[in-house]
């Protein structure tokens, strides 16, 4: 028996499937977004940022076979969201594919560290890990920097599309929720009320908007 | 100076060039076939023989930067080949994609165990480096095994794609060849003679021989 106070199995099981999908279809659009890049230089940085992400992938699988569980049923609930989430926001442009992995990343890296505090010792130290081998945006920093500085017109354009990104992730966010009662009830009962989730949907909003503004977008 | 019987500095840096390039565009094509897979678990299991390229490929360049060059320019003389051969060899099945990576990553382990014993200690330490993070082909061998057993007629299919797969190898193998003098000489110098490389060509051939059949396929 899972003690009241802590989140049921199902519910990590929920989030560690989900995590686990993320990371698998981020490798792959990242890996295809790649193509577009102007130099082998920057297609290969951009390969090697989606080969981390397999990485974190093959740790979360692990940990879900740990628990008792098969990754494929995990994750399966949803592939349908993520994969919405990307054929919604496929970039046309390197620097919109540079501006969703920056974002993309970011907003993970967020929820990864929000989570973290709601789990059990093992869930949350196998997510820590998983975040402690990310920071690999640095590159997307330097190369949207200089297409804003080369092309001021680009602003504009990036920062509309980088809304967008954000939009999307909270309606197919919001589908998720509405879906998975006990990935939802770990949520909201580690952030304590509807209050707390209001916080802590503004701290990752709050950290978007200092990654905007740190790249030379508007929000 | 070079002393006449070590390979020269053009010559490596070729070498590392082309092994460079082959590991950025087979973890682009891996990524891609990815998705052909009737599962989220082989897709995964793709996924990662693709990611691991990227570890390789990052090896290889930070050794041409060693060395003083560019790897941009480095992988340059080479991506037309590479790429061809890709763009000839576009798998349309799973049971494609599984035996391209299986023939592909066989061949190329072969050429770098080979080169490896015609280059300098540090080059020769890397390139058997990146080929002991290799092997990760098992799973492309059950998977062929389980799809020649529920379907039979895949196998001379499979057996003819296999084929067509090492002679476009062996068309752009000799594309390269024509152009790139030193890297010529390298391996004509590492095998000795014309006789030397014919040994070369038939151990390479031997152990693919070996290989399909293991994976049940006819040559």
């Amino acid at each position: 028996m899972t003690p009241a106070n802590e989140p049921g199995h199902a519910a990590i099981i929920d989030l560690l499937g989900v995590l686990a999908y993320g990371e698998l279809s981020a490798f792959d659009r990242m890996a295809a977004d790649a193509r577009m890049a102007p130099t082998t230089a920057l297609r290969a940085a951009l390969s090697e940022m989606a080969a981390r992400e397999m990485g974190h992938y093959q740790k979360l699988v692990t940990r879900i076979s740990q628990l008792g569980c098969d990754p494929q049923l995990a994750m399966a609930p949803f592939i349908e969201a993520v994969e919405t989430f990307h054929h919604r926001t496929e970039p046309r442009t390197w620097g919109e594919a540079l501006v969703k992995a920056y974002v993309g990343d970011g907003l993970a890296a967020d929820f990864y560290l929000e989570v973290a505090q709601y789990v059990d010792d093992s869930t949350r130290q196998l997510v820590t890990e998983a975040l402690a081998d990310s920071g690999n945006a640095e590159f997307a920093i330097r190369e949207v920097g200089s297409l804003i500085r080369s092309d001021p017109t680009a602003v504009s354009r990036l920062s509309l599309w980088a809304r967008r990104l954000v939009g999307e992730a909270i309606t197919q966010a919001q589908r998720v929720a509405a879906d998975r009662d006990a990935l939802t009830m770990l949520i909201v009962g580690g952030a304590g009320d509807l209050t707390g989730i209001s916080l802590l949907t503004d701290r990752i909003t709050g950290r978007h908007i200092e990654r905007m503004t740190a790249i030379g977008l508007s929000n």
